[in-house]
């Protein structure tokens, strides 16, 4: 081979991408698991996804971004992630899915679509939306069937005053009051598109959909919003709460395992 | 004390029943029980309730008849039990209600209602009928969340097509193509009130209702009415099945993870 054709095979080489970005729906659930982010110690959803890619790319280290860093113990039926492959790889998307959810065996997280994106697609800053589900299990009886994916309240809860209390809440805010004490994003502001409170027999879900949303905020949200449906809190307590800009105005944390992420939005989708 | 009122006392005491028996309607997840019915090893529904009502009853032996006796692996979300306890204990719905719970626990069983019936009364043989739920998780990817609470099947099936088998079923028929070989039920005949077919978004439905139902037999009908639902099978197949009297001429048996009791009904209803 020529000097010639060696430098231009290599010029080719470094004009190529060095990777090719797959987007993935995932589904799991966080019972047991440490949350989406990789931790010292525990199961974590981005360790067991990046092991599987991994695993099918012949031990080449496939890394995740993904668009929602869900807490320890919240499920997800619609997370969103992308990874870079080798791009020696031949793919199609059902051999995506399906070879990540062989290798996520026997954890319950499993890959139900995947899609090729362009290099500037990010899981992450493409999203144009997140939604939530919080599902609380308002009875007297402690819940057998799906213990770790309900919020137990015995006492019965008003939605009316729930809803009433969830609409000082829509629109555009500083959430400072509902965000983590540890949150790390530089603004509190956030636009919070959707806050409905319905009733499905023995639960009540509360669904969220905004943006981006604050560390804790949906789970500090559904924590105040229980205090107004056992009557504890009057509706328009909610407004003060946000006026007060002060984590210590507003309710308790509603605990993780009642909590979903059920999508993520792109323009375009890339699931099609 | 007189011997005269000694033996009016003990007459007394003949006289008056010996228990007060109660009806409770429960919640249970069936993975990793044997089923309802005691066995020589693992955990049972009635070994479950039956030691939670007797330390209820400070030791003293409280036994359980049960509506129905579902199998390993089969949850309930309203299956009925009666329960004799002895007359001087003072029992309220709420308290028999919650000290099982509390007892139950750490199981995955739960008593979400209780009342008092009368002596004569039986959840068995009182029951006007059962209903039963099966759940198909109809889509490419394995479930992560609730993978032991649905029967995953990859290849879509037509519900058109299985509503039209499921309707050859219902009414009053020998059903010995579908009940298990080892059903010890006296005859094979069942009228069958409702078989219905349902999409729920990725889940496919069946629900069924009867009076009551031979061992294996929902699970017998939904495994062969997924080869309906799969192409592999014609509707009207299901109508030659049921002639041929014999268990070969059916479908497989569908696993127990998809099926839940989810009702049983009286006469007039005990919990009101």
């Amino acid at each position: 081979m020529s000097d010639l054709l060696v430098d231009e095979l290599q010029a080719e080489r470094d004009r190529a991408p060095a990777y090719q970005r797959w987007a993935v729906k995932l589904e799991y659930d966080g019972t047991g698991l440490v949350g989406w982010q990789r931790q010292t110690s525990g199961l974590s959803v981005q360790a067991l996804l990046e092991e599987a890619a991994t695993r099918m790319a012949g031990g080449r280290r496939v890394t995740s971004i993904t668009a929602g860093r869900t807490d320890s113990g919240v499920h997800a039926t619609g997370q969103v992630a992308h990874l870079d492959f080798p791009t020696d790889m031949p793919l199609l998307p059902y051999r995506v899915r399906d070879g990540l959810s062989y290798h996520l065996k026997p954890h319950a997280v499993a890959v139900i679509e995947a899609a090729q994106v362009g290099l500037d697609w990010s899981a992450r800053f493409s999203a144009t939306w997140r939604s939530y589900r919080y599902r609380i299990l308002n009875r007297p009886s402690r819940p057998a069937l799906g213990a770790s994916h309900v919020w137990h309240l015995r006492s019965p809860l008003d939605i009316d005053l729930m809803q009433e209390g969830a609409n000082y809440l829509i629109g555009s805010h500083d959430f400072t009051s509902f965000r983590a004490v540890a949150c790390q994003a530089r603004s509190p502001l956030r636009t919070l598109d959707i806050l409905r409170v319905e009733r499905h027999g023995e639960e009540v879900w509360i669904i969220a959909k905004a943006r981006s949303f604050l560390h804790h905020q949906v789970r500090n949200m559904v924590g105040t919003l229980s205090l107004v449906g056992q009557g504890r809190w009057k509706p328009e307590r909610i407004a003060h709460a946000l006026e007060a800009k002060s984590r210590c105005a507003a309710g308790p944390t509603a605990p993780p395992e009642g909590l979903y992420l059920t999508g993520v939005g792109y323009e375009p989708d890339p699931f099609g």
